[in-house]
């Protein structure tokens, strides 16, 4: 048997999947994968594996619930991909400015969701493909100088990723750090010469081109946040560190909020907070549009713990801004804050949609909780989920709603960002599978996990650099190449380059009033 | 902790390293690459890291006596690598043409390996390249409908590979199967329609073209033989399973003899069998160049099973073509057959240069067995042993003496070709470490293993393909294109092409001979 490893020696297999860990229990296979990402393999002493059977153990109770066996034969009958590869990936884009404030929540999302409201739909997996954007351009090779950075200029961002019919302009890229020390939050180079040791990119601030703000009825400025590691295991350590937001009684969690405002004049990136970034790119956009006439609303967008901050975000934008339509629609994220909190975002007219899989355990973060002693998950109920308080509107999906996707419990690839979306895109009802015109590539749900049938026959984690960067150069050396002078991050550029080009696209009659 | 397994849920990252399970004992930290391909994959019931672990500490007792503790201080002056790349890959080729005999072992290599002749080790590393060859161009993804084929025809091989200086030109792919059910041999494509079902690329023949004959002093038909899976958990199963090879007491491993001979009529690519290709090929190159009053030699290659393979083919080679010069040049091969074989392979003149390192385990199958009851390594000597018997002469490596590995003990890493190359090139005597002027590309080492030192900053596993072959087509879809039609494998070329090429290279008047 433990020759069969050995075995492998000498395979080079272009293709290395990460590992799967999976534990059998009541007859149904549940299966986490392990990720490495280069610290932990650079560590030997450390064994995730084992931890990863041990997690896998320990949900099995407390998942199987909500997946049922009997649900794989639906696997049987999917259809052929390769019959869509001459198919469009998206409708014909339908008008909406006149239905604008009921898509964004005004009336509280009340006769949209269930069935979901085509429009509607259209609109979330677009704020999606936002968030989807700052995992897909994110330096995570923490051998390049540049890991934790955007690997494209803003400029280039949406055309580099098939964003460009987007209708949306990127204005601003946003930087984060933190003061407290939160697990695995950073990501960091590993060489001594890196563009930042504190922080990392967070998203950027985004708005609607004429033609877009047309056809949503008016100008949207798009804040959209990157998240970067599961919620969950803050809360372990870290579920009573509730921290005063604003003057009344609104508490956040606090590693959260360390990540938004943390600021620090001995960086490069963080001389301001991902906060102050945001906030001052939005009052410049506002104050621009607004004084044009034109009618302008936010929307802020996140996936997991972007999700998070996208809140925070909305809340301090509602008390800097009386009057702008503010709406948040999250992905995946976990609890936040207080009832405080949650009571003072209603006040201020917030209206967030937050969209969940039934089956992803973070947005049940804090409300369950890991308990090591009894190697399980429990519903806490009368403490923390009490305490942590969800905000706004659920779209609930399910993945055994789609044909498509492996019935396994993937924890990974159930929270992945992709399979959000590849769900909204298929939701029609809460009692109907998936909807059969769906457009929205399927192959993009595999990018990064193995959650797609394998009668699709699509790799699992398929997004890759080809040879992690490395070129041949001349001499037939393999070397990294240096990054297109236009493409490495500076403080400087980022600090003046939107203004500079609002005065060339926007004339420069305006660039004195910002 | 459970939760940090899930906490990498919304990391999207590049590289997804395959694990790394690691045990520690006495100190000294092993580390084994679970390596899965995708079938492991899709089989979620399997437990590949369990058997990881298991077999780290069984193999710690054993091999702790080969690597030091205190030789990793050595890691901290490693040269910077970036100095390296404006300097050349390789030293300017020296004529060989009066010595090549001796170097291809007309004096068992006596007084060249210690210290080790630098023609020598230039004609080792040519070699070990070409071996090289039929591991970066094979077609590993079981998504793919060629899988187990070469990804290039053979026309185009060498440049994709960046060998045309190499000074040979591939006449003939050659392909394989086995009657008998070898564990994990055969690469296999997961679709219904696939280029083959039965057989896998097994590597090619090249001959030298003029300007390298000349410089060699002989035309020169090299066969390179792939590797696929580490013999060693054949010998679990099939320890003495000996069957017998010519005419006298001569017997081989039963395992490595049916790849080499086995053929069906039902199938398309060995309705002859490897051995056949090959020595059809062989006749046609011999018979052409001895025509033409040439001097001829056959050196036979391969890395592991392909160092199994090379043997067989030099006795049966020497079976038929007496007078020729045959040498064999494997890497990390095990034993192959018993004391007559050796014998005879003796007798007929075969000279073999047997490349390996001294931690690496494959060459000491089968004399060493995993002992099941005792979860350990032994050696078994006085029953074993004497079965199988080593051919040739060794050249034996120590990945201590280079500065640029680690030297945790990687048995994946270890058993590398990519590694035994880096070896071969820094190796001047059995006493000295890594030679400063080796010019052989360094980054290498990582294309499918975790061996540099984290110093020299190179990626892990970074050998693949950008997103593993998908594109976006015109849609938006990501797709797998399809084969460039002359990179399609298809008997019919496979028999008939060198005919042709013959014709078109070496003039018509020879077709007729062939």
């Amino acid at each position: 048997m433990a020759a069969a490893t050995t075995s492998k020696a000498i395979l080079p297999p272009h293709n290395h999947p990460t590992a799967t860990t999976t534990a059998t229990k009541n007859g149904f296979s549940i299966s986490i994968r392990a990720y490495h990402n280069s610290t932990i393999e650079s560590h030997p002493g450390q064994q995730p594996s084992n931890k990863g059977i041990k997690l896998a153990e320990s949900l099995s109770n407390m998942l199987h619930l909500h997946i049922e066996r009997n649900l794989n034969h639906r696997t049987s009958n999917v259809p052929r991909i390769e019959d869509k590869h001459n198919t469009p990936t998206m409708s014909p884009k339908e008008n909406i400015s006149k239905k604008w404030q009921e898509i964004h929540g005004s009336n509280d999302w009340n006769n949209l969701l269930d069935p979901l409201h085509p429009w509607l739909r259209r609109e979330i997996v677009k704020y999606g493909e936002f968030a989807q954007a700052t995992y897909d351009a994110f330096d995570f090779d923490s051998f390049s100088e540049y890991c934790g950075s955007c690997r494209y200029n803003r400029q280039k961002l949406f055309e580099k990723l098939g964003l460009t019919k987007s209708g949306y302009k990127v204005t601003k890229y946003v930087y984060a750090m933190s003061q407290i020390d939160l697990p695995q939050w950073l990501e960091r180079s590993r060489l001594a010469d890196t563009w930042s040791k504190d922080s990392n990119w967070m998203g950027f601030v985004a708005v609607s081109d004429d033609q877009e703000t047309q056809r949503i009825g008016r100008r949207d400025i798009v804040v959209s946040w990157r998240g970067t590691v599961a919620p969950s295991e803050w809360y372990d350590n870290m579920q009573n560190k509730l921290e005063s937001i604003g003057q009344g009684e609104a508490k956040v969690e606090h590693g959260f909020l360390s990540i938004y405002t943390s600021k620090s004049e001995s960086t490069r990136y963080n001389k301001s907070s991902a906060s102050e970034q945001v906030m001052r790119e939005v009052k410049k956009l506002v104050n621009y549009y607004k004084g044009r006439g034109e009618e302008v609303s936010l929307t802020i967008t996140g996936h997991s713990l972007g999700g998070a901050l996208a809140l925070l975000n909305a809340y301090e934008a509602a008390k800097n801004f009386s009057g702008l339509r503010i709406s948040v629609i999250s992905f995946a994220a976990p609890r936040v804050g207080n009832i405080a909190f949650r009571d003072e975002l209603y006040q201020m007219g917030i209206k967030t949609l937050r969209v969940t899989i039934k089956q992803d355990v973070v947005p049940r973060m804090p409300g369950i909780v890991f308990n090591e002693s009894l190697q399980k998950f429990d519903d806490i109920t009368g403490t923390l989920e009490w305490v942590y308080t969800h905000v706004g509107v659920e779209l609930k999906l399910d993945i055994r709603s789609s044909i498509y996707l492996k019935k396994r419990l993937n924890l990974v690839g159930i929270h992945m960002l992709e399979t959000y979306l590849h769900l909204v895109d298929g939701y029609l009802d809460s009692t109907t599978t998936f909807r059969s015109d769906a457009k929205r590539d399927v192959v993009l749900v595999n990018k990064d996990c193995d959650m797609l049938v394998d009668e699709l026959k699509i790799p699992p984690n398929w997004y890759q650099l080809e040879n992690k960067g490395l070129e041949r150069n001349f001499h037939g050396r393999w070397v990294k190449p240096t990054r297109d002078p236009e493409d490495i991050p500076s403080p400087t550029v980022e600090s003046y380059s939107n203004v500079l080009e609002m005065q060339g696209s926007y004339g420069i009659e305006t660039l004195f009033n910002i």
